[in-house]
C-alpha cells in the first residue's frame, strides 16, 4: 500500500458536494432571548428547506447540551467555550454540505463574532430574533423567567445579565408582530438573495 | 406566534433525511497504529462513496485537533476527552443523514466502547486497520515514531504506549496485504451487507 499513501488529502471538496447536493452550505445563526422563538423558528425553517430537497440541520440547547457541551455549566467561560465548539461543529457541518440552523440567545457581540470568524464571515448569517423581554416573560415555557425574577436563576439573560443587540444583523425577525410562516419566510429570501438556495 | 409556539419540537426525522439521501447514515470508526493507513483509506472510501451518491465525511487529526479539540493535549483524560467530543460530532453528523468516516488511533477498547455507546451499537461500525508496528515505523511519514524511539514523543501508541487491538471488529484490513482500493472495496461490501448503502 505504500505507494498509494497519501496523507490526509481531502479527495472530495466541499466544492463539489454543494454541486450534488444543489445548494450551498452555511450557518444560520439565531440569537434573541429566550423565548423569543429561535428554536420554532428554526425547526420550521428546516422543515421548509428539507421539503425544498435542501439539506440542513438545527443545533439548539437540546441536542448540544446533553451532548457536545454536557460537561460545561453557565459561568462566562463556560459559555464562551459552548460557542466555540458549536462554531466548529458548525464548521465541519458546513463543510459536509449542510445548511447548519443554530439557535442559541448567545447575547455578547463577542462571542458572536467569535463564531464568525471561527466560521469565517462568507459562511454567516446572523438573524435577530427580536422580541421584548416583557413578552418573552409572558411567555416563559420552561418558567425559567419566573426562576430568574425569585432569584433562584442566577444571571439569567433580559433579567440580571445583558442582552446585547446585534449591530447589523442580516436579518431581523420581529416575532411580536410576525407567526412563523412569515419569520420562515423571510429567511429563506435571504438565503435566495444570497444564492444560497434558488426559490422557485 | 404564541399558538404556534412549540418547543424543540423535531419536525424532520432522522429517517426521512435517510430516504431522501437514499442510504443510511451511520459512524465508521477507524482504528489502528499512526501509519497503519486509517487516514488514506477513509479518504478514499469518501470519494467513492461521493461518486456513488452517498454523503460521507472524514473527521481525522486535521480537522479535530485544528478545531473541536484544539484545546486539548494527550494525556489520558484528554485523549478521552477528544474521543467523546468525536463521538457527539459523529452522533449529530448521523443525525444529519451522513455516514461519518472518523479515523483516530483510539488505542483503548474502553474508549472505543465509549463512543459505540455514545452514538450507539446499530449505528456504529469498527473496521481495524491492522499493520505490524515495525512496518508503521518504517514507513513513519510524519518521523514521529522516531522521535518516540529518541524519547523527544512519551507516551507513543506502539513505541512506549499500548495499543488494544479490537476484540470482534466488524472489518479487519490488513494493511501489509491490502492496495487501497481492495481496503476501500471491503469496507463498501460489509456497508453494502448492513444495508446502509447498496452496491449495484
Amino acid at each position: 500500500m505504500d505507494k498509494h499513501v497519501v496523507w490526509h488529502e481531502q479527495l472530495v471538496s466541499r466544492r463539489e458536494r454543494n454541486v450534488m447536493n444543489k445548494h450551498r452550505s452555511i450557518l444560520v445563526w439565531f440569537t434573541g432571548l429566550s423565548a423569543s422563538g429561535k428554536s420554532t423558528i428554526a425547526h420550521h425553517l428546516e422543515k421548509e428547506l428539507f421539503e425544498r430537497g435542501v439539506r440542513s440541520y438545527v443545533l439548539d440547547g437540546d441536542n448540544v447540551r446533553h451532548g457536545i457541551s454536557n460537561n460545561l455549566g453557565f459561568s462566562r467561560e463556560d459559555r464562551r467555550e459552548n460557542l466555540r465548539r458549536i462554531a466548529e461543529v458548525s464548521k465541519l457541518m458546513v463543510d459536509s454540505g449542510v445548511v447548519v440552523l443554530s439557535a442559541f440567545v448567545s447575547p455578547y457581540r463577542e462571542d458572536r463574532s467569535y463564531v464568525r470568524e471561527i466560521v469565517g464571515a462568507d459562511d454567516f448569517v446572523e438573524v435577530y430574533v427580536r422580541c421584548p423581554v416583557e413578552v418573552c416573560e409572558q411567555r416563559d415555557p420552561k418558567g425559567l423567567y419566573k426562576k430568574a425574577r425569585a432569584g433562584v436563576i442566577k444571571g439569567y439573560t433580559g433579567i440580571d445579565a445583558p442582552y446585547e443587540e446585534p449591530q447589523s444583523p442580516d436579518v431581523v425577525l420581529d416575532t411580536m408582530e410576525l407567526d412563523v410562516e412569515d419569520a420562515v419566510r423571510k429567511v429563506l429570501e435571504y438565503l435566495d438573495s444570497r444564492k444560497v438556495i434558488l426559490l422557485m
